[in-house]
């Protein structure tokens, strides 16, 4: 059994990971932490969790970690790079699921983040929790950097396009994506009231959202080469889900076959599902699941590319891919604790 | 393993029996049918499946119940009695979805579903499948008639005041209830579009419900006496859930604890849940899982007791009730495959 | 023209207001106020009003009374109270659509909302706005308290009934309401994220709603004995919109003909319309308008009377009747500004 | 008045018109067409219009087109075409809703609708009922071809940016577009239920929709080069609205000030409204009126400028800029019958 603690657990990843690691059979969750709620029964605030937790929140002052083989931090930006130098010193692993130690260059996290990085010395061990692209580095890793939830499906769905060069063109990459409402997190503003948001739907962060970096240097990770997004964010009316619509120029129009060529490039991959030619998927395709859906188009047979990627935020977006690097860090099947089924409908 | 062939898969207590069965360590699905859908892979029809499932749809005809050790039928209404004495002739048990052997009163069957019985020598032996009422006969049955998603809501909310003579007025009681649009299963009707029923709700089925008779059947049994309900359902424009609000007039005022009534009666039940004094079940609670949340009120201290039950309706209200029968039939744990946690958010 | 004054406009009964007085050829609204927002155009914290108002709000202290003929009061509650002596003395009349001058007996609204009440000489004068009840009174009052929103449909619902001595029994009366979230307020709380009440449903406030004490004098005012409700509000997962399901006991089985004895009681009324018989109505039909739609009818001819009423909780259930509240008092056609027709699909 | 007859009003834009209609001061809606609810009062079908029209559905054969004004076709494509010689030869003049008469180039419709076309010789005189670039032509035309939904908030979108030579390429525009369900229309089809587009999203029609060839031409018609556009949309789980999401690569990295050019471009035009720099449109915003409402942005300043636009796709969409073609042939004013504010939330 992996003994693990969440720090931070009120939130909606932190609900998440219980349902998950619910099910997760060498998975015992032994702490959960959260400052507001310490005391508080965990299946009092998550009723869902009735029956399956008999936890309380503590306060993060009281986590013992010795004993403790992994931490997953459910926090905001900011909160885990404080504490994370004394963590790993206790010798526990750490997953983090915030974007604290995303970014390699940190005048740059700095800049996007709006505040001074307490943690600088350990920005460059953390290895970037992207199984598909990362999955050795993961497996030996102390810190795993968890995606963000637009980071996980854009990165997804060009690496196919992006590992043989001269395939299309860097600088002109559009990323269209729309997300659920979860993706915002569980903060009592105005703007995420139902009554704001619902029947509606809306462009936001045009200017400029924080996981342009994170993904313009996963991008270029690939490549070897810089790679310009525009990156235009949409919010659905919905929980869950990212529906990404990527826009590339191909500098070649003979070129290969793009289908094939998706098809082969996920063929081992559990978690990424390259739908049949002309078939694109839909978000309802993945509810629940740690399943990204990839649908390959070129419309007109003219020189773009439409790519559209699946995923729930909160599961590949967020904690079931947290859990899939648990799986690659502690050697066992990376599938373990993944495998249900998407609710549909 | 149990072999399992499913009849009449495309609907969606179709997709959720193979959704749940994927989970199920005993459960080996050998055959689906359907008649509209024949040779096609079922991941094709249900995105969702694909990678649980290589199965196709076949032709019920061509369903080979030698080797089958259970059969559910997830047909409408009339189908499954049309083949139930061959299917159960060729050596397997049924678990029936559908309405067909869920009322005893031929006559009233009839006049409710508005066509003649085609196998009314089966009715008497059918169980009704409600594994809080008929535990035990479910275990030895060959044929259970699977309650239907009202009922099954409705009947466990006052199981407990009907168990006890006197407690509560038989004649005057009231289910307000409201279901997800999968309730109506996926049939191509206007009336059912997202445009006609989304951003709205609306009361349906006054005059008289199928249900009706199912429901008040079951009352009568729990408390020995005939039993008169005002049943008024409604439509919510969400896909999943059915949340009960039932009204009853206390014959006596001083009475009992009615919440240490319910705790008691639900102690050892693995899918009921009472939910702790002055709290109420929502439906996200309860979104694919096969739990039951109950909750008990009596406002202002008066006379009338108000329960409020949640269920998913595909779920306890559908399949996860047919496994939930199959595994009692098959003396497993009552909870294989039915453990994971409610989708929340 | 009429020269209106809002007072506390932010909120969506605000909004509501001023999407209908932009339609309504008599009205001329002065000034907005809210402290919050001070100096801040409407239309930019309403984007639908962008070329409808050019007015930006003010504080409520800036406001001048001289000259105003009507002001609205779309406050929280204990705010109107404070002020409100001060804005009579001022000569204007006053349509306050909050709950505080609601409830006749000052110690009842005191236990019930929780504070003294700042302004306890001034309960007695003001008129209950319910046109279909009061429209004389309303006629010539300087202060109408104008009714919730669940107390408008549900007094609808039962006036034909309780206009006749000995119809229905008047102690066992129960409303199973479901609204939308709008009904709630502008309230930056976590309970009302879209996240935690989307794709759901829920009775709240089982144990007492301080709606219910306003119905219940209501409904005794209307019938002139003591009526007990029985009252369980749901929240929808949508914005607008209450339905109301209503269920009596008949003291007659005899009777009357209750379909005639509904069309008869609102044959003149411009805001209720009864459905046919046999025809309940969906909340879609009255998104947006002032309209109140009724359906009544008795199942399997039993002793138990349904009376189902949809209405927009922020048009008939709060500004829109305010503005026919005003109407009234200014002695214009009672539908100016209010005869748009609900918007569908 | 105009004498106005509505043929295949059962859709969603026939009520949309006849919601509209019902508040426009010199509308007479004298005929409305259904072969299948031939007799129906229109307000049995709509309950929403109980109390607005007294009329019936009648044959499309008895409409008496002497003394009619104006014909509003709101039929599938291939209807109106059909009859059009013989209507307009009534001496009536024509606003077709339908894609019949949109596209020039005959092939090009046959080719995309799957059909021939059934009045060639009526298509030249046809004129594109886009008043924002054909205003005058409209006020003189015989018949008018009302645009597509999609095509209405592209063209709009993309208007100013075509007019000035050399500021975009033309190549690669990209419109990433979400609309709502009405969008489809009023089909029995399994595809639009509530249970299966609800708490979704995706993509569709990605290898080509019907509106391409009609925005292209008018993109083309506007700049009076060829241009090419790769058009994505995707459906999303309301009734009304789209937005669009266009990109274009921006040929002159200095350029003009984007911004102020969309403000002055639209600065006379009643129903197309240029949001402040840095704020984009949200489909509420225009729900149920006739505004479209774009937003404009350049993204970390680099070579992509970021059109939004937001129209209602009933209204703006479809029957509101009907009714706006009609106030222009009728010279009457052309907001009349328009003004209403959009329903928020």
């Amino acid at each position: 059994m992996i003994r693990i603690a969440i720090i931070g657990g009120t939130g909606y990843t932190g609900v998440e990971l219980l349902r998950l690691l619910a099910q997760h059979p060498q998975a015992d969750v032994c702490a959960i932490s959260s400052r507001a709620e310490a005391g508080r029964p965990v299946a009092d605030l998550f009723p869902n969790l009735r029956g399956h937790y008999d936890l309380c929140f503590c306060d993060p002052l009281d986590v013992d970690y010795s004993g403790i083989d992994l931490v997953f931090f459910a926090t905001p930006h900011g909160v885990a790079q404080a504490s994370m130098a004394e963590v790993l010193a206790s010798g526990t692993r750490v997953v983090d699921l915030s974007a604290d130690f995303r970014i390699r260059d940190q005048q740059t996290w700095e800049k996007w983040y709006g505040q001074d990085h307490q943690c600088p010395e350990l920005i460059s061990e953390a290895v970037y929790g992207l199984p598909e692209v990362n999955r050795e580095q993961i497996a030996h890793a102390r810190l795993i950097a968890c995606p963000g939830c637009y980071p996980t499906g854009i990165q997804l769905g060009l690496k196919p396009l992006l590992e043989t060069p001269g395939l299309i063109d860097l600088k002109t990459i559009v990323a269209s994506c729309a997300s659920g409402a979860t993706g915002a997190g569980k903060q009592a503003k105005v703007d995420f009231l139902l009554t704001e948001i619902s029947d509606s739907f809306k462009p936001y962060a045009v200017g400029g959202h924080r996981h342009l970096p994170e993904i313009e240097q996963g991008l270029s990770d690939i490549c070897g080469e810089p790679v310009e997004l525009t990156f235009v964010p949409h919010l659905l009316p919905i929980n869950r889900g990212i529906l990404s619509t990527i826009y590339v120029d191909l500098q070649d129009k003979s070129g290969p076959d793009y289908q094939l060529l998706f098809e082969k490039a996920y063929a081992r991959e559990p978690f990424v599902d390259v739908l049949p030619a002309g078939v694109q998927p839909s978000l309802r395709s993945v509810k629940g699941s740690n399943m990204c859906r990839i649908g390959v188009a070129r419309p007109q047979g003219r020189s773009k590319l439409v790519v559209t990627v699946a995923e729930d935020n909160l599961t590949k977006g967020a904690s079931g891919q947290a859990i899939q690097n648990m799986n690659i860090m502690f050697g066992i099947n990376e599938t373990e604790g993944l495998a249900s089924v998407a609710l549909m409908p």
